[in-house]
């Protein structure tokens, strides 16, 4: 089946799990399922599922319930920037946006449910448990690492995985579970899903600062405005570098900070390191599905790591 | 087992399932757990595994996952009601409230997972799946009344139903499932949950309107404030009292307007009708448990139901 067939089983799963006698919520949810996106975790489950061999069925309640956890922390961490950036708003409209984020996250997550109860299969929901867990550490360490301004590399890696990796983790290795896949691939998958997931928020992290604004469609320096050190920060923390400090805990708030903040970067070739760390991720993806046999779908998943690398350099 | 000593079973095992390496996390899962409560779901699941013959293990596991998903709930309606209690705070200290209320939620969500893969009970999942969807679409439905004007008994019902009613049945129901119930005890269960949680709630809301504020520790009125019609006053608009209809619009703002409110009840005696009506589902509950042989945990359900009736009377 051509994968953009695929990709509609999908679509007409996600809209029927998210069907509700509840008009509001009908409404978000359309929101959802006509937005689209990039449907990239998807997309994981079903070359996952390529790659080993199972069915349809496994990888649409995998896409499903993993695309639902995605978008209900989106939802979530919507909200979390809602103070900031809707600050002036009439409260109604916070009011109203608050019920639409929250609840419609949590309907979302009840939905989650609802496939693990078809899907039956206890590995499967510990694995959503985890995920869930993560997702949700990851979020408030962030903000916990900016409030007491406690900075590394071991809070970073933790941060990006829940952030990022866990989903990509959970859309391939729950295919690997339900496929009942013996062990030897079913870390060669978690391996892959890891490492790929690691360099894609990195990729990202980078481009926030590093990219170009016009791409991006909007101005670098976000995550720093944040109080967030991304690789390369800690790279000129690791150093020392006593001005990266205060720019980070002022959250670049004065006017020159982020250029200042890219001048240090690019004289300590901190971007080099973290173009290297991608790099090493992105070479640890693939050797992890090396282990399968020459298929479209493993094409497919190293193509994807290497994007990764295409982006920065 | 004495019920003092079962009810620290439970508290143990909710400490252990909020650990977690992050601080924040850990610190509000503390005021959870110090906090404590009246803990009536996890009571309403050692009366049900009493009652029926099941082992504390199942109770402690239903008991768990009931109050994970009550507190998530709890925590995700604070935030909503945020704007409005908090509004001229400073936004640091919402944004704080925020990302602690919605990941912490989110947290205990996740560990709802957790257990549900340790019960590892396809049935048990799907309850829990539908209680969770119950209570979201409750909560929308409550704003989306308000909003669009639009009140009826029906959708009074499922408010209060996703509001308390879904989780008592949770509590209840779930005890039974885990313990292998034979359909016909199964269904008696759940009628009893299911009239004793819409008591509750009706009894609650008949008390926000017409009871003692200094009982209460509140001024009265608080529901008419947000909006929300309760069957006091929904016995109003069945009669097409166009004054009652217009205090709800304007969300009782003028200043005699809940005293107004309360006059119309007693005039047309919409009191009487509202304790009427949570008699009858006082009697339903006691009558649905009759079928079980007498037992201590059987006079305790019993007790539960009639209490909603003696705090009005």
């Amino acid at each position: 089946m051509p994968f953009k067939e695929k990709i509609s089983l999908f679509e007409k799963r996600l809209a029927e799990e998210l069907k509700s006698s509840v008009e509001f919520i009908e409404a978000i949810a359309e929101d959802l399922v006509s937005a689209g996106g990039k449907r990239l975790r998807p997309k994981l489950a079903f070359l996952a599922a390529d790659l080993v061999g199972a069915n349809n069925e496994v990888a649409v309640n995998v896409a499903v319930a993993v695309e639902l956890l995605h978008s209900a922390s989106l939802l979530h961490d919507d909200l979390i920037d809602d103070a900031d950036t809707r600050r002036g708003r009439e409260a109604a409209f916070r009011r109203y946006g608050n019920i639409v984020s929250v609840m419609s996250g949590d309907f979302m997550l009840a939905k989650v449910l609802g496939i693990l109860a078809q899907t039956n299969n206890a590995k499967f929901t510990l694995l959503m448990s985890k995920t869930a867990s993560q997702i949700c550490e990851g979020e408030v360490l962030q903000f916990q690492a900016a409030s007491l301004e406690s900075y590394s590399f071991d809070i970073y890696y933790q941060i990006i995985e829940g952030k990022t990796a866990a989903l990509f983790v959970a859309a391939i290795k729950g295919v690997g579970i339900l496929a009942n896949l013996e062990a030897e691939q079913q870390k060669a998958l978690e391996d892959y899903a890891w490492a790929y997931g690691r360099a894609f928020q990195m990729r990202d992290d980078y481009l926030d600062l590093l990219g170009n604004a016009e791409v991006l469609g909007k101005p670098v320096g976000g995550d720093l405005k944040e109080g967030k050190a991304t690789y390369a920060v800690l790279k000129l923390f690791e150093r020392n570098i006593y001005e990266a400090k205060e720019i980070v805990k002022r959250h670049a708030s004065k006017d020159n900070d982020i250029n200042r903040m890219i001048e240090l970067i690019r004289e300590y070739k901190a971007d080099d390191s973290a173009r290297a760390q991608i790099d090493y991720e992105v070479k640890k993806a693939i050797k992890a599905v090396s282990i399968f046999p020459d298929s479209v779908a493993k094409s497919e998943l190293i193509k994807l790591a290497n994007n990764e690398l295409k982006r920065i350099s």
